[in-house]
């Protein structure tokens, strides 16, 4: 059902909300129309008039400096005009519902809802509900998903590997409560990587792993053997207590990912980290700064996968 | 006064501050653009560069996220650029007084001043003080008025009922405290429609009721009777006391819209209500999304009325 | 080597971080490139294309509504596309480094970050980090610097006085304490002017204030005397403790500005103030309102200065 909500009947994307549904050809065209603007960023005019005259609303629920930016950079270089709805001051402070507030933007004309919403399948409900011209992109939903995330994830890996084929990758950290990790797993699935391993204390390994196509591990170093592709997830300090976590130094001691650890990996693995991370907590600075790390190139991707994703809705949008 | 405050030598609109002493030639002429801007939404690129380089300040004193929404889209619609003015944390905090305030503004060579404040008479008082160049709007001056608001509200009347000559008109609701229904009243009787009846307990009528060129009804089978058009305002809860209103539900019970109540209205009655709706306290849920309500339909058209008053004061701006 | 950072080998503006180190030339080229802009205020369209598809990033660490104000204008009359960062509510409140904040942003592939931040040589710090395509405009850091207040003040002066040879400048107030005044001084010195006299209680002066090249008075009457230019300081109201200075009444008494006071200076004398300004504390009304001040005239060329030393880093920055 998702995946029909997100595709039109020509299968082309309409809304993105989550990797589910997805196949590799899909994932694989985003990727391809996003190298197209990587090269946009050296030109003198980082500009094209892709989605002039198209108003893109940044609804965010959930604060997050960085994913906002990039999405309103992604606007900005497509020439759409962007509305940042701060909602803590808005009329749902009045005791406006989602659904109204939704449906007044609406009628101003808008074209595109971004959403960040700390509810698991707010991006889908207001995906339900709104006019047919409308796309929406999920930007984080509660502990559901984060799929723009994982594409850039996807994209950086691509850069760096070439192919998906063959790939170990393990994802490091708080798997439990991340969209982040959720995402990327069905997304590397999809792309057909040889294996995904998950590494964490059994407190933060979903009860369901099993069945999410990775390979569960409690150890480092015997997660990090041999991948060619580390993920390291933020620990959220607000989960650090006993119930889960002992403490952040005991954390940062067996899941933190150190040059020691990262010698366990293959040569030329890459290092990977959404941001913003927390030095000494789950990485060591020297390795976040290190010669692995393609942390900032995950952030430059972020604007150009945006950009892709953005234009791809909204052109199946206009055919629709 | 007011009158030459607003309009140029030649009686074209230079300022909006009220509709109080705008004859019903000119109020047309704003209905008339506004219709021109509201095909516009269909088109592919939704823009016109009638105001591009030109400089339109928010300076919202009173938060309203929905109307600083629709005036910001309106101006980037026209192309102009908009500064958002956060008033709260500006150097008014640090002790600068208003006017000081507006003659900075002023210097750095700003075009408009789109002014919400909680104050009745400021947008006036701000208008008398800027540069000939500067147009002033007025969204919202403490009880006083709301004069877009009215506009987008006859606009949305004409576009259902064709003409105003005839029409029988409710307003219901708090018209004590209401900048809108002030607005309302004014554009009604300038726009020359049969009657104007305000529906309300007698503690939020103002005393001077009878002067208003209105029917005053303390009874909404009595005054739904046979109208064209209904208008719910908005209840501010912040009002609800025992001084002015007994409870949300005796109000509900009384003045709020059901659809029986609504049935006393003719067949082809239009609902109205200037958001955010208050479901269950002013207006019943099947009446706000009923096949009677242009609720929406006002918010879409608050957009290219806004346009309409904005070019049109520009353009006035231009030739004097 | 401030100078260094700030210019590029062929010597063109790369940074603007201080007046310290810039030679009379290059500050002449300013003014003069400002002179451009200033006539563009009159045009229909206030926009040219300079910078058209250049991301510049506001990063204010501390709240200045105005000096961000005229620096958003200065970037979109340049056509360039502006990003506010709210720090307060940014990552850098989850534990985020400043440097890993500039690093994501460079990363976004974003042109030019205006900064102000509370701590002195935060922008020089910047500078020192970024990649090589990217500029740095000090707005204000602590203490230390706030050196394109300095040139619209030159500016404004050159406007009045056509020449800077021959004039005596006072600054009066709170030096001890101000960026405005140590970029002031510096720039008046470099641009020749004849004497700068700095007017304020012992306990508002610097210790080092014999090196600065300046004249200390502490006497109003005294330091008035003949000068062509009067710079009066803010006061920051939050340093009024006994520490530091009497009291209000007790300071407008000695060091305000007053009608009488002023009669000391030249007949043609000008009166200047970066604003915003504490009416009857440090200036009294009919001077700041009177035929002598030129304070708004300051804010007008802020967003000309601002203009010109933006387009000059970018200039540099393309043929870096």
């Amino acid at each position: 059902m998702t995946r029909h909500l997100q595709l039109t009947e020509q299968g082309r994307l309409k809304h993105f909300l989550t990797i589910e549904g997805l196949d590799r050809e899909l994932l694989t065209e985003i990727l391809d129309t996003a190298e197209s603007f990587v090269g946009m960023s050296e030109h003198q005019v980082k500009k094209v008039p892709l989605l002039r005259g198209k108003t893109i609303v940044n609804l965010f629920f959930e604060n997050s400096t960085r994913t906002r930016t990039t999405f309103e950079l992604a606007a900005t270089r497509l020439s759409a005009d962007v509305l940042n709805m701060d909602i803590a001051r808005s009329a749902t402070s009045k005791g406006e519902s989602l659904l109204d507030t939704i449906r007044n933007l609406e009628a101003m004309q808008v074209d595109m809802f971004v959403v960040r919403h700390a509810l698991s399948g707010a991006a889908h409900f207001i995906a339900q509900q709104v006019a047919p011209h409308i796309s929406v992109i999920n930007a984080g939903d509660g502990q559901h998903a984060h799929p723009t995330q994982a594409m850039l994830d996807m994209f950086t890996i691509r850069q760096h590997k070439k192919q998906f084929e063959g790939l170990k990758v393990a994802i490091v950290g708080d798997i439990l409560h991340s969209r982040v990790a959720r995402s990327q797993i069905l997304a590397l699935n999809a792309l057909g990587v040889a294996e995904v391993r998950v590494i964490a204390p059994k407190t933060l390994l979903p009860a369901q792993v099993k069945t999410m196509g990775v390979t569960p591990i409690h150890d480092m170093d015997e997660g990090l053997a041999d991948v060619d592709v580390v993920i390291m997830l933020r620990l959220q300090k607000e989960r650090m207590n006993s119930a889960f976590l002992p403490s952040e130094s005991e954390f940062f001691r067996c899941f933190g990912l150190t040059e020691a650890k990262l010698q366990r990996a293959k040569p030329d693995a890459i290092v990977m980290h959404p941001g913003p991370i927390n030095r000494g907590v789950e990485i060591a600075s020297s390795v976040a700064d290190g010669p692995q790390s393609v942390i900032l190139q995950q952030v430059s991707n972020g604007v150009a996968v945006r950009m892709a994703i953005m234009s791809m809705t909204m052109r199946s949008g206009g055919t629709a």
